[in-house]
């Protein structure tokens, strides 16, 4: 059982950031009723690798969720939607800002038939401002939203994320929100809209590189792996792979010397306090790193967690999803599927001590639960769906 | 007001993924009392830049918030903060585990004061597993978490995400677990513990590297700017900058050759569909950047804008602060302090029409709340509280 049991979302969402969202808000216990376009479905579907001809992608990110289709630009598809609009507790959708009002559903006139209704939307650049109605993909995000100009190898080209965190925080910031709404709407009977934009949500994470920038006016620039004010704190080839060593203090600094055959520079004064470990940084980091390359990643990693020396190898896929602590987390789970068989991926990352919440279906074929949610919301009979999927009503 | 006034919130956390966490919550409404070691405070405080001898990264991060000290190893301060758990709605720490419960505070403590009590806690590794008392940093995280290994350019380092997204995924993680039990709560009466560890909300924003590894056994390496199947969907220079074109589908191809005078390439068969766009990627790639170099990415972005062709220069924080749609949506706020005077940061990501919140202060001086907060809770005079400072209790 999960916290949001009971809590019924009709779920409009394609491909990332909204499924994202409901994604975490189903695993949380709520009832996700995803609605798709007949035939085609959410275009995610179409999106390699498969299995067994079922895309993994999808089938990753739509967990615990039933699928029902509906052709919204038919009459008969909106008047259905509007009288799911008056049983469900939330809305979501993802569409460019505009559409849902081009068909007739938007906020404006849903909230008149349910006024208790949640209404979210995430889109690119959010529901006002002059770029509104712009298209936007993650990568268009990332690159205006900042976060490419501070990631990459220091002096070189502005990277993007590898993820599309453009999408994903967008989908995170719109369950916080959604979630918040519903706090209110719990005490007052009061719904509202909300609006999430990619973009101020990538503004949003910039964290300290404002505040750096406000004060300095040093443009921020991509830095690299190496911390920028702790030495050392960054990764070090080792004879097999790498490891990140986090000399977060000097205390740290001295039993890392210790364990790293390094006694002979640990009293050194040009390295005895961090700040003198960041001036004389071009010196000390051959010597570190000489030392680093003797042992294997899993040979230093013991070495140095006996030590107390904070360090981590830079895990690759297939290591993640191999982890201890990742697998004793429950943190890769393995669903399976009717059509593609077993499926890994992850797990829930909020973890409730009274009402954890589960993954307790794969993802839904295209329309699998149409008679089933149909009969639940309407009491309609299987031969009265049949009828409406003849007439492309669903 | 927000979607969370009256709710109250006890905030143990330092530095990030805790102050991110719980400023969110402010930003909605809710009522968030920082409780601060005596003397010292959050260890941000003490990180620069500065100005007026106020740290910008505290700052930017502790807005909404009142401080009040105390000495949590002190026997009068930890009846204090129980006391304060009685009166509260939510606790969150983001302490390693087991130092809660060395403290004689841990959960199982607390919720025998308050039932109704949600405690939420945000570590590295989390509140179980093998590595669970291990210190964790976000740059150990991040490269344990899978999300280096897939960052950086085609062929290169594995590179870490500029800000700190291991610290603020679990931040946005904790709001949502917080949120979610709070709503169980509302309905139940029951409160109950939120663990989120940075590691596992790495895993869960992996996004499909999971599925594809699992699916194809190839493991994820960095692949650099380039969209990994469309093309052209990457960065080019142009004049003055760089600008990422973002050709979607073959319509918008079509209408990104007509305006980058390439008609004569838009029909030739080695070009005109996505997939023979990229298995010619090495021809075309040069044919589109000669022509992206003969404007400046403003001009490009006008052109393309009114073209329909989704695109975006990648901008550095002086161009993301002053961008017109980043300020239309109030993403950029300046907020007076009274010893640094205003500053410049991130404003409210989550638009909610009814109930969207407000920055109504700025980041506590260390203890500023002392004896607001303590006449409030407990009504205790002056006199009482200059008393306890000086017994070292706040």
């Amino acid at each position: 059982m999960g916290p949001l049991e009971g809590l019924k979302v009709l779920d409009l969402t394609r491909v990332l950031a909204g499924p994202y969202c409901t994604m975490i808000l189903g695993d949380l216990g709520a009832n996700i009723i995803k609605v798709e376009m007949p035939v085609t479905g959410d275009d995610s579907r179409h999106f390699g690798p498969y299995q067994n001809g079922e895309s993994a992608y999808f089938m990753s990110l739509n967990r615990n969720k039933r699928s029902m289709t509906l052709n919204l630009k038919n009459e008969h598809g909106k008047t259905l939607l509007k009288e799911l609009v008056k049983k469900v507790d939330i809305i979501i959708e993802n569409f460019r800002p505009g559409t849902m009002e081009k068909l007739g559903l938007g906020y404006e006139t849903l909230k008149t038939l349910n006024p208790e209704l949640i209404y979210a939307a995430s889109s690119g650049f959010g529901h006002s401002g002059p770029y509104s109605k712009k298209p936007a993909y993650d990568g268009v995000v990332q690159a205006m939203g900042g976060i490419m100009s501070i990631t990459g190898a220091k002096g070189g080209e502005p990277m993007r994320v590898g993820p599309s965190i453009g999408d994903i925080a967008a989908g995170l910031f719109t369950a916080i929100g959604v979630l918040a709404a519903l706090n209110h709407k719990n005490l007052t009977g009061i719904g509202q809209k909300v609006d999430v934009a990619m973009l101020d949500c990538q503004v949003a994470m910039l964290e300290n590189a404002i505040a750096r920038y406000v004060v300095t006016k040093d443009i921020p620039k991509p830095a690299g792996n190496r911390h920028t004010s702790i030495v050392p704190f960054e990764p070090f080839d080792t004879l097999d792979s790498k490891i990140v060593v986090a000399a977060g203090n000097d205390g740290i600094w001295k039993r890392f010397c210790g364990v790293a055959d390094l006694n002979d520079i640990v009293d050194d004064d040009r390295f005895k306090t961090n700040p003198k470990r960041n001036e004389n940084y071009d010196t000390l980091r051959p010597l570190v790193a000489k030392q680093m390359l003797k042992k294997t990643t899993d040979e230093w990693g013991k070495i140095l967690d006996d030590a107390g020396v904070p360090n981590g190898p830079i895990n690759s896929v297939d290591k993640v999803i191999e982890n201890e602590q990742v697998l004793a987390r429950d943190m890769i789970v393995e669903v399976d599927h009717p059509v593609a068989g077993p499926l890994k991926m992850p797990g829930i990352a909020i973890k409730l001590s009274e009402t954890p919440g589960a993954i307790e279906t794969c993802a839904p074929l295209l329309g699998e639960h149409n008679k089933e949610l149909l009969k639940e919301f309407f009491d309609y009979s299987e031969a009265e769906v049949d009828k409406m999927i003849e007439e492309g009503i669903l």
